[in-house]
């Protein structure tokens, strides 16, 4: 019987560092920070504890994810930016973690330009959210910890 | 100020009325009988009125969606099974119902055939949610109501 | 001696019943009705009958194209809509059909998505007119008009 | 020991409720009715209940599909036409339906227009058969008559 | 309130000065002459002045529509011929002349080779009347007439 | 009138002699002779004479084919294997033989890798049965007696 | 009885006025004048009559093979040079000469770059001679006496 | 020891002729003449001549890059317009002159409709300048200037 | 200075051991040793020597191409039939071979089927002749003779 | 009014640290401190501040450009290097900048390598400038200046 | 425990019995024979037994590697050459073997022509080896030996 | 003459420090060090030096590259894990090293997924081993080594 909460790594990767902070009027004045506290109050309302991560390097996401089933964590909620579209390094770091993880993005892809239709690492995840914004990563989250539930039962 | 609880209507497309009924060893038990039920617990909890529909018949699903606004619904959410990758009808269905519509997918499409990785529908939409099994309906209508929380405000 | 007037179906596919209802500042107010009332006029002017159908069903589509000759019609114009890019199933209908077929596009689709530059449909037509508004109608009937009287010459 | 005779379902797609009743020239004169005869004839020498089923309608094929193992249907020849090269929701139909379904085109699809020359559907059936005209039909019976024996013993 | 004509300039490219000359038996009879006489017929019952241009030349027909307009034009009928597929220095004078060209084709170049499925230079027309033998070119002309009319209201 | 009895090669390409003999759990154990038994016995009932002819060599099999009209064969049945995917000279023989040829195999070619989806050959052949196991070869000789016998009427 | 000779037009496309003027080191110094010198030799030896035409203008090449046949011309020899790969415009011209036309090339295209591998207009030809330097011109010449020859009989 | 002034040849292909000319509001008033006065000022500086030419015809820019080292010019700023994305011929003239040719485009064209993505001309050149307005003229001629005093030394 | 005459190869691919021999009506009545007498006679006219190998197995033909500079060849002529469009071997062959090689096609390969408008082999060789029926051969030789003559000049 | 200098940060990225250390038979001997000299001389002759950054590190770059504008920059000129062809996470990074970026590289990629044809950072780009060496910076510098002070007016 | 030595078949595919016999200015003066030694010497010191079998044939390497675990051996080093990139029936024969094969080239394949650059044979193998020249063999075989020595274990 | 031994590096990208760490059921329990240990062994007794690094960050492997030669490293053996399908950059890395690289592969990468079977790094290569396991370093060692050895005599 599994009595320790479950734990979560957020990943966020390039550029995402830079968000609400320029540009308001198009993306918002949400920040990164923002999005961590939304995730934060989700988690805890469900007993989840989380770890954030924001990288511009892949090889620190590659680093984060192979090292986090040691970590203790038991998913990853990710948004791999850029990376999504070309990188086989991320979708072979998210095989080889033998942890769901959870690809989500702010806006929906698929509404955006050719290059951003396919995502290279989505067939290595467990599932994905697109489009809903900074809730995205909420829903993912939700998404993740349902899964553990259920893989427990 | 909006007192009248939110209408969000649930589409299910072709196949998913034999959902649970055949070869259980490979899709599970659950049928759309049980995904309704899950989804209208979770309206229930937020607010939101629920309709379903589910239909083998393409022409039914562009219908509904076409008179959903007038219907009074305020948004859909839609798994459009097979018809995600073939259906320009859907698309255009979609753009011209004035409603946001959020795309769910049983099954991890990225992770599936060649053929199955690109949604013609998902562009048209608010935003996808894929891979969470039975799951996949209830994080879809909560980014739902997510946004329509948000454009109220 | 054909002293009788040419009949001729006048077929509108999915989506078409919500032209001029919804987002009127986008797709003017011209309604379905609208332009079957500007092609009645124009085929009256022309001694010509006309019938119309629409419909959000690719099948109903189908068997009203391989019906038409039987039921006394010389020749059809079309606006399949979404189906024109993947349809093989009416382009088999109008080949099939033994009828002349003039495809119409309410709007210039090869200024829209590259999805919508290609029709599988026009292949098996007579000719085409797209891009003239509610106007491709009236253009498409007068088209099929005077190549059934070069026919007949 | 099974002594009840095997049923067998026969799909005909869209357009085949016109065959041989046009252009008798380019098409022969076998209409429909002939083949299932045929078919019928073969069936009953084979010791095998057959049904018939034509639908313009993908929807209405995907629901008989479905429903053929509940219904005491042992296999499926089905003529997807037009559909077979563009239809994912047929082909999730035939996986899903539990059955052996054998595809039959009366042409050889791989000598008429390139977009003929793949089928969407082949690939979840048990085999095909094309070109034979209207024995296609009956080879295709033959064959699945074979394959549900072969499994018996 | 505009009381003076519409001037329509008529544009022909390149080998069309031929059609009708050679090989009467596959292109019938009808010269470029015999064109723009139906076309200035129409143009005369519809109060529009019209005239005409035929050039082997890429560059000529570049230099003329993009004189049209200050030469008093109100709007260009063009059959780019062969260059309709390769010319994107014919889509670039289109849409710097400032006008509305409607594209005309003799033929029904989607039933054509696979090189004449797709026309470069439709993007950058109001629209496209195709497959009605000479009739295109009235077609044409109506079209663009209708537009015309509806844009000064 | 014709009373002598038709006479069929049957003709199977590269790697079809190890059939059955290795690997039995995966093939099975009906070897190529096993075949040209059932074969040979569905002929007999037929009335026709069976030749058989296996070759790992291109260049025979095209020799055979370029000789079975003038050695007596009024039709021919072909296991390409995997030159049916690649030879272009194969096809040119079916071409050049004038005879009949049905193209068949063994397994479903359609459910396999992706460079097995596409026949160079089946577009000269008459027809092709694909997936029924040692069976198609017995239904592509039915379905050549057929052909052979329809033409004869 | 046809005594008068057969008179061939020898065109050439843009850049050919530079051969041999510019880069002898490369190109050789074979001047345009030298080959039409060499072919004039083997036209006089053929009792063929032959005039030259070298032009950077596509609208130039059109209008001369246009008017080819008016102009007692019974074959054309064309070098259409870069146009080659990339003009409908010609391959239309040629069509609708009505004359056989000889496509040569002085380098064997198929070694060259990627964008050289295709040829637009040779599918419109009688044949094509690439690779012999200055002699496919003679070459070219020499195929189309042969075929003029050919057809007298 | 080269003393005399170096000569550089500016040439704008089709459709530049109206630049400024019309639409103002989105091409900015900015005329041809303004860039060719532009660019002869700063040749002044650079104690070069320069010449200007602008044709719509592919065949007139063809013969002046053929003629150009012949007429004493030392190098080539080219902005072949519409012809960079589809001329073969304009890449054999680049080539085949001998030239330094700079090319140069007053747009990013990497940053508007993929047909202008790729330049079929460039390759042959000896390096790009884009996106800078009129400047890129001048910073293409800067760039030439460069290169040829760099040879020189 | 070499005194003995020049030896040559004509080598014939797969199925032209059947030209002329079936199906007069379409490919007429001239065999392979028609062309081989045609061939013989132009070479004795230029002082060749030629011999004749077929073989419709690509074997055979990479052997006797490898062997031929050591067999006392100083060229060869070849129509590679459908090896032409599929053959990285005799592609190999050719390069290997050390000597000149002209590859020739009775029929116009860029005018049929769009397999047949790509050869592999062409891009090893000095050059190509096609279209011309049997004189494609001829020419082929007299191109290879020609330059046999430069070189040794 | 603006009378502080501008600032403008200059990026090399991954492989240019090796720039004129090895073979200088090849790349020269150009070191990118060379280039750092030539752009800072010009840069103060424009009244312009320059800061220079190479890293091999994507990571590092896009840290960089996110951070530029808050640094005080005012402008990039940027070598992307090999990560020009693949990276959608510089891209991103452009974009979200706000600066205006100028794309440079030292060769004219066009005349490279089939991969090195696209970019896909150009598109987020201002401009781009390629292919006169260690000048490709100077004038990428230029061209953002004269872009700097546009605005201003 | 096995004692008696591991037999391993070297096979060589199309043109490599011409290894350097010819050009050994490109190719060097390596003969198969010399290969054939080294990789016997390596062989011996290993404790295996080789057998070599060179052929042009297609057809003969397909049946050697059908017969060959009949016929002892234990594994099989194979330089398909130019069959590597076109014979789906030597993918197929290695399949079907049983036995593990190894891929050997001389070259390094991926820097030669696109055409060499897709192996279809090398996803049915154990694992390739290819540019080291002719010791390429030499590894491909102690690979192999490796592999056979593992498996034992 | 050269008696100093050679010195190797060999470089383990992306996800290489997690072999052997995690689902040893499928991987296999050989760690990065017992690789490394096993290169070493065969190093000493090639009497050779071997340095080894392991990065995530593609920036790490670049600089490694670039300094690779000026440390004193005579070749390098990479396994760029998933960058080899990915990274330009690493092919640029490569290219300017001035040494010999082998590239190699623990799994036959052309038997996985298709994005896997083309090595952009690969064409900047010496050659390739790949499906040998963790062999596959020692192999590529002693191509190296053998290379060097080559280039020494």
């Amino acid at each position: 019987m599994s009595t320790s909460p479950k734990r979560v790594l957020v990943i966020s990767g390039p550029n995402l560092d830079r968000l609400g902070k320029r540009e308001p009027s198009i993306y918002g004045t949400t920040t990164l920070d923002d999005i961590h506290k939304a995730v934060e109050e989700v988690a805890r309302s469900e007993g989840v504890d989380v770890s954030f991560l924001q990288s511009n390097h892949e090889g620190e996401l590659v680093t984060a994810i192979g090292r986090a089933a040691d970590g203790g964590f038991h998913g990853i909620v990710m948004n791999g930016a850029g990376l999504t579209h070309t990188s086989v390094v991320l979708h072979d770091a998210i095989r080889a973690s033998g942890l769901p993880v959870v690809e989500v993005h702010i806006t929906n892809t698929a509404a955006r330009e050719p290059f951003r239709h396919h995502s290279i690492t989505a067939g290595a995840c467990l599932g994905t959210v697109a489009g809903f914004g900074p809730a995205s990563y909420v829903l993912g989250l939700l998404g993740l910890v349902y899964h553990l539930q259920q893989r427990e039962n």
